[in-house]
């Protein structure tokens, strides 16, 4: 029963075939070969434009990466309190943007809203060079509450981006995830809702790691191949991840891997639902489920051996916060999680089984 | 009969057989799952006493890391011109050092010497707050002309670098080549002869993308995770690096594989020191043959089907300078290089051959 | 009427006088002329210890380069939300600190606590690489609300860093009026209480330009000279600012200007606690004055020529924030303030004169 | 006889009186007051068109600022070996441009030339990833060996750059002595010859500490606002570097202070060129001579109580580089050099007189 995070998971049997084939060939470095080239149209393909792909190792140096692209002095960048680039990821931002700040920003369930972004945007008048600039807005997708945005809520942020000149990332280590469950095309969630740039992420879905940031205006990435190898994310065999890309996003793949993940998250939710020491915090849209247990209930299945973590209640709906004697905990799903881990789970959060 | 660097090969066989069956299982997230540990406890073995051990990505991320750890504000570092660090790693250093000079210094064979170190010391007074403050030195091993360093080599730089307050680095990107060539302990031509660091490659010599950033003093290493983590080479399923590690430093595959590039590059080296249109720039320590051929030659092989790179003359001695008609190249061979590439290639230097 | 800022106002004619003596002369450059030594141990004199004294030439150079010479890979600053390094230096500390995230704290009337800076550690729980390291907190004093803290309020605070690990930093851009303000010694409130390292303003206090960082224990300024001249405040003429200094410490010259001040807010707050359409919303301990005003008010004021900002009300008590039809206001004053204009404002804030 | 350097002079009379006079005014802070615009409008006079004017404290900070201004990941900037941004700024570039690479070129008289900057460009191919971007040339206007450059020979190497798409910055840290020097229009000398950004000096030259950056295409200046301000460089009474500038180029004050300090290099110049134990080792274009002295000569100076410094023969033509028992040196002159400092620096060079 191993909640903990999607990263605690193995890789895709298909996947791990597939690299260790690749493997044994090799071919010309650092993306010269032929399946590198043969990935990033396949990304075209499924985004259904003209994309640039530049592989990375992990989902921080992606997102990381990605939003330095666009960083200047005094930079700004908007979030939400909750995202990864607020909270894990070692200052990685506010390092390769040559000293950025992350304004977290409020929003139910963990998402931003037009408002808040504007009312993030009104403490930096333009030209106010002592306060600092603007210069991008950054969404996940799904976000670290299990929550997806549709194509209209991107939009909306996006909007407000787009007016005051900022550039709009999505942190889209979970994407595959966030497609599958909003049923939506890649296109219409991103660049079609005003994205211009998407950490694309493997690692969580079924990869060992391969991640890749996608610029959806090409002309964008000018110089991104040259802050990509000074934090050796420049991979000599780029293949190993090339390989993995291929076969993830081999047909629909990637969505299948997700759309399991995802459908083992409902069974928890289910059962969280109709638990009588449990209740859902967040309805959710991948896979995570934010539940919130009494204390008995987590100590537990704790002692049954679920692993998970406690989690901050922050951009939680009011009604949804823990009372005394109670925890707000996040159970995350994966590829590889069985039916037998859902299935004694529920079984203790419904009280019909004592550990 | 590709020849252009160690990079373009595949992985071994054992070790993507390692890879795969650790991939089908994955494990707790960020290096706390056991086969970490198990490797950085091998480590401790091959080098004969406690280090610390950080996975990364590549070479230059462990390089520019291991190196960035011990620099302050206004730092100088030295390396010979033809370093890595100095031509390869688009500023990595420069940059995740905070404003770094590298400093390139000569030396005959791509080697520092005590004294080329001395003279790069002198522009720096101490506390001379214009100058900046010279904080380390990094030697390659074995270097980019196929040099390998002896531990008395080594102690006698490092014995300079100490007096002057300089940790010193060692590029291990071929270190395996090196021991191998040398015939010494890992620890011998390491910290006993006065290194703090290691970056220990596995990418070049038979893994997909395994790099150890090895410290000999594991206190030196406090804010290491920290600096790791920020540019993305902390990976969530680190298993996937240590999967790779352990089964190649497991008894002497490692060594093996080595053993085995070098002894390819010797038939190399053979070869074109018995041709009439070539000859050795420099007699190779490990896997790579600096050579001078005349553009005759030069054009024969390419049109043969032989991949390799012309070399830059820096460093090289005054009498295996390319003169007029002739090319300086490079040649580097793999723990994959055939008995069949390198004798097609000795056939066409020798000139019984013509393509 | 300019309540602006203290930096609106001109030089005292005192500092101004040494200071074109000392110009026509000129001196040893980078710092090895007399005065320079003089003023250091000046310095020494008045914090009654040895103390290492650093020009540099604006508030934020002082503020960012003291912090960032705490600061490691992912560090962690704690302030109050309103303190200056928070909202006004341009991301500085960020950018100098090598990405640093500034956590803003909340604390009635600007000031920290002992437990808001506990709540703020909380997130960072020790070696937790994605999160960041807490490497320093920083204190105003007088700070952006016009409060001073007490020895005692600072040694509370200290206390809780020292236990921490973390360096302490005193932002002194209006260390003259809080001193004066407090009626404490300048060693009580500052490494007596804890503080490593101190910004010492001169320049909103009747100096053109002149800023000091003074670490309270000189080993850790190691680095500092090179800090400070990479970004080009190490000034060849640092004659000038330590001319400033000379005749800023003169006797208790700073002192006096800054009383004068101080005396002068006092009576703008008397003014505005008797205001029918005006209240306080602090009890000013330095020169700056927080008030609530009737918007009737603030426009007469402002048509009769007095120059103030509306300020924010974070940090403020439930108290004393402003309702509906009203203002929160802050009115400064410096050593240049005439009792001309405060007492034309009295009487517009009393109601007796209408513009 | 101070011949170090020209810091280490006072400031020019007039200067003074000008800055003590606006110093007892003040005005509205971070250059919103009117002279800091009428100085603004003074530099486009001075170069016949609109121009961006920036103030900051230092050279270094001019020079650091200017050039990041166009730095992106991975920055190749080139300079002469000698150049101030080379060996004097505490790696202010590298850090301050988020690791830049400065590489130094030769060039006779430390000037560089066409084929010079041509021969470091070749290092670095489009889209080379692996080596970095070049994105600027600096040329020193005069430079670190007292050479000036003609409108021409800026000209020809801008016309280098901009076809590789380099930007040009002039480090005018004596700009006014080439001016004078050369007698030329400081138009023709910067953007009429390819200068985008020019370091203007004026603390060299009678200032107490007066920098400007000047932007000959105010839009290049974009970010340069928060650029400055995160390192502390936006005054708040930016009035008291207004103030120098306002007297410093009223009519041709800054010409004339120049045109005293080059006439008294001349003088050295004249008597180096007489004397039997000395030779000039380069011309003088401005204010710097640079000669070969014998070690006698050398002592005798010294023992007189001249204060010079030994200078590096980097760049330095082939005829001109000391022999055995000769030393290079330079002496520098300003503004403040009297008529009898140079007599008698005179007579004991040309032996008439022994110490």
């Amino acid at each position: 029963m191993i909640f903990a995070s999607d990263n605690w998971a193995g890789a895709a049997e298909p996947i791990v075939a597939a690299l260790a084939e690749q493997a044994r060939n090799g071919g010309p470095a650092y993306g010269g070969d032929a399946l590198s080239k043969a990935v990033e149209a396949r990304f075209c393909e499924i985004f259904e434009r003209e994309v640039a792909v530049y592989f990375v190792g992990t989902g921080t140096a992606a997102n990381a990466l990605a939003i330095a692209n666009y960083c200047r002095p005094g930079s700004i960048v908007f979030g939400h309190t909750q995202a990864h680039i607020n909270v894990d990821e070692a200052n990685g931002l506010e390092f390769l943007g040559g000293g950025v700040k992350v304004v977290g920003l409020d929003g139910e369930g963990g998402k931003l809203t037009p408002s808040t972004l504007l009312d993030g945007l009104a403490a930096f008048p333009e030209r106010g060079f002592h306060h600092g600039q603007p210069v991008a807005v950054s969404l996940s997708q799904a976000n670290e509450l299990g929550q997806a945005y549709s194509p209209a809520e991107v939009a909306a942020v996006t909007e407000v981006a787009k007016d005051k000149g900022l550039a709009v990332h999505m942190d889209g280590a979970r994407f595959a995830g966030a497609v599958a469950g909003l049923g939506v095309s890649p296109a219409d969630v991103t660049w079609k809702a005003g994205v211009d740039v998407l950490s694309f992420g493997g690692t969580k879905n079924g990869c060992l790691a391969a991640e890749a940031v996608v610029f959806f205006n090409p002309a964008q990435a000018r110089d991104f191949g040259f802050a990509r190898q000074r934090i050796g994310h420049g991979f000599s065999k780029a293949w190993f991840i090339a390989a993995q890309f291929a076969r993830y996003l081999e047909g629909d793949t990637w969505l299948a891997l997700a759309g399991h993940a995802n459908a083992r998250a409902r069974v928890l939710a289910d059962a969280v639902r109709s638990g009588r020491e449990a209740r859902l915090a967040l309805e959710p849209s991948a896979n995570e489920v934010l539940a919130i247990l009494t204390e008995g209930l987590d100590a537990r299945l704790k002692a049954a051996g679920a692993i998970y973590y406690p989690w901050s209640p922050a951009g939680m709906p009011a009604d949804a916060l823990p009372g005394p004697g109670e925890v707000l905990v996040r159970f995350v799903t994966s590829f590889q999680t069985s039916e037998d881990e859902v299935a004694r789970f529920a079984a203790l959060v419904s009280g019909s089984t004592t550990p």
